[in-house]
């Protein structure tokens, strides 16, 4: 990866912002533009940077932090970042507003006194973030391949009476075995009526012996997140639920075939709803079509109603419409595309025709 | 749970702290008051309460909330609890300090005006949340139960040449089939020269035929968490490594038997670490003692050097003193306990004698 690059344009938007330095909380934001995978640090961007952490880190930042000297602090991490700044007698320090927390800024406030004006900024690294460059991709790339490798193995330990959490358990174990950090979120196996549930994680229930089951996963590998949902039928899928599982696929079409570079990602969502609504389903899509997706589950850009963000080749996103009948059953249908110069790749290589499991 | 009655003690809080209400934005404090356990939901804690959340979280919100009324919020649901503030004429409103993030700090500040006082505080639910009841207390003892009896089945699974990431499969897999939500944190297995990395989260690396391998998982079952260490030897421990393992154990006894109600925490890290000075290593333990654990994996209160915090009965702590030598290997060791009356108990299960494997 090229910190340095990074650095270097995070430092031009300073500028343009006209403040010395930012205070780097966010921990993916940390890992994005000095390499640091721990799990306490704060990264100082000034006309140089320092990185500072704990004692527990000093081994793995020597080895991983690039562009920035490393501070092992005694005081906590963000005090000493403080304490930098008066060293180094900047002026305008920004924080990230998004993750900063009320306390943080008062203990900053207090360290930093009146020689210092802490400057509010939303979204600047988040910003570059969402622009993948070439090995971001192909670290992407792979964690949505072996992800989707996982589908059939997953599909093999769906049975009637079998619980949600050891079909989920068969999943994470397999990536693991894959060599996966984790999973980017709390596995959805979601059977029977748990399918109108948007967010229904694996649960003790036992699968039924007719009904949808929603498969909402992803993997970490390499420290980016992959994100997939299929929708299987258990049994054979009556006339009407075959419906409800078409007009949500060809929601999801029209989405994917609504993305291309300098559309407003709003547009993207509304291509989602206008073929709902086709199909009279359109109230029941509850939860917008997409978001961004790399060292994070959820990034930049979303793509909800009316969002204006541009889609910008280099951005990864997800594009899942769904249904759901309260109470009855849902259905969801995710891949993850990667724009590009000319539209779309759709990267996740896994049919979406409804497979029936017997 | 007894939802009501923790909002009655967090109520009575608020009057001491003088003010009218909290919003409550935390999700394991929103789920501690209130029981909602989706991730995406705010709690308004005034005279009555209300919990904000999305379409998605509708039907679970409907099962799971108690002693709060519902509003499903089409305009994000911060924002949607500082119009309940206008509504309900609050006049001074407490927010999460260590929580609430600058940015929505700024946004409540814009949708409140002046007519409202926003206050910070800090840990009032947290520190509700340090003492457990007895239906906390039983699901913790089953947290630790189930995690304590996966130890002797990843044993197995550790033989020189395994990838440590396959061993935390293994692990992880059996904690699901036990049916664990997920791991309380990213789960360590660090052999060899990695076992002198205090937090050596799983890597690629094969397992030495030779040396220390740190084990450090925990699983979250029933919402609760568990944490454990156990060091183990790979292979005949050559003297010195028996006797740094011995020091550390004895540091780790030392710890427990300071643990009493009323004692300062930082009484129970001076014992570990006056244990590991007779020893000649406290140089090498470079991290606090123990933290709290319940709905998370570190809360209140903290165990660490100079901390003034007061044990408590039904207070649920680790106790973990380790000790590093750089580059060459490291051993800690964890239990849980839960403070009594008299004393503590250990809750972890586990022998602490050094297993060599062969």
């Amino acid at each position: 990866m090229d910190f340095l690059k990074r650095q270097r344009l995070l430092r031009k938007e300073l500028e343009v912002r006209k403040v010395d330095a930012l205070i780097v909380t966010h921990l993916p934001n940390v890992r994005y533009i000095s390499g640091f995978t721990g799990s306490a640090g704060v990264l100082l961007v000034a006309a140089r940077s320092i990185f500072f952490t704990d004692g527990r880190y000093a081994e793995p930042a020597a080895v991983q932090v690039k562009g920035a000297r490393i501070s092992i602090a005694k005081v906590g991490a963000l005090s000493a970042a403080a304490a930098a700044c008066i060293r180094l007698r900047l002026r305008r320090v920004a924080i990230e507003a998004e993750y900063l927390t009320v306390a943080q800024l008062r203990g900053l406030q207090q360290a930093l006194g009146k020689s210092v004006k802490l400057i509010p900024l939303s979204g600047e690294v988040e910003a570059l973030r969402a622009i993948k460059d070439a090995e971001e991709i192909a670290l992407i790339r792979n964690a949505v391949e072996v992800s989707s490798r996982l589908f059939n193995p997953l599909l093999r330990a769906l049975h009637p009476g079998v619980a949600e959490t050891d079909a989920a358990a068969r999943l994470e174990f397999l990536a693991r075995k894959e060599g996966a950090e984790g999973m980017s979120f709390e596995t959805i196996v979601a059977s029977g009526s748990r399918s109108a549930l948007p967010h229904g994680v694996a649960s003790a229930a036992p699968l039924p012996s007719e009904g949808f089951v929603v498969l909402d996963y992803g993997i970490v590998l390499g420290g980016y997140c992959s994100d997939m949902t299929r929708t299987v039928h258990l049994g054979r899928a009556p006339a009407k639920a075959r419906e409800f599982y078409a007009a949500v696929l060809d929601s999801q079409l029209a989405a994917i075939s609504a993305v291309h570079p300098g559309v407003a990602t709003g547009e993207v969502d509304q291509a989602a709803r206008r073929e709902l609504k086709r199909a009279k389903l359109d109230r029941y899509f509850t939860h917008s079509t997409g978001h961004g997706v790399g060292l994070e589950i959820h990034e930049m850009p979303r793509l909800a109603a009316k969002n204006q963000a541009i889609l910008r080749p280099g951005m990864v996103v997800t594009i899942e419409p769904g249904a759901y009948l309260p109470g009855k059953y849902g259905v969801r249908i995710e891949d993850m595309l990667l724009v590009t110069e000319t539209g779309y790749e759709v990267l996740t290589p896994v049919s979406k025709a409804l497979i029936e499991l017997n």
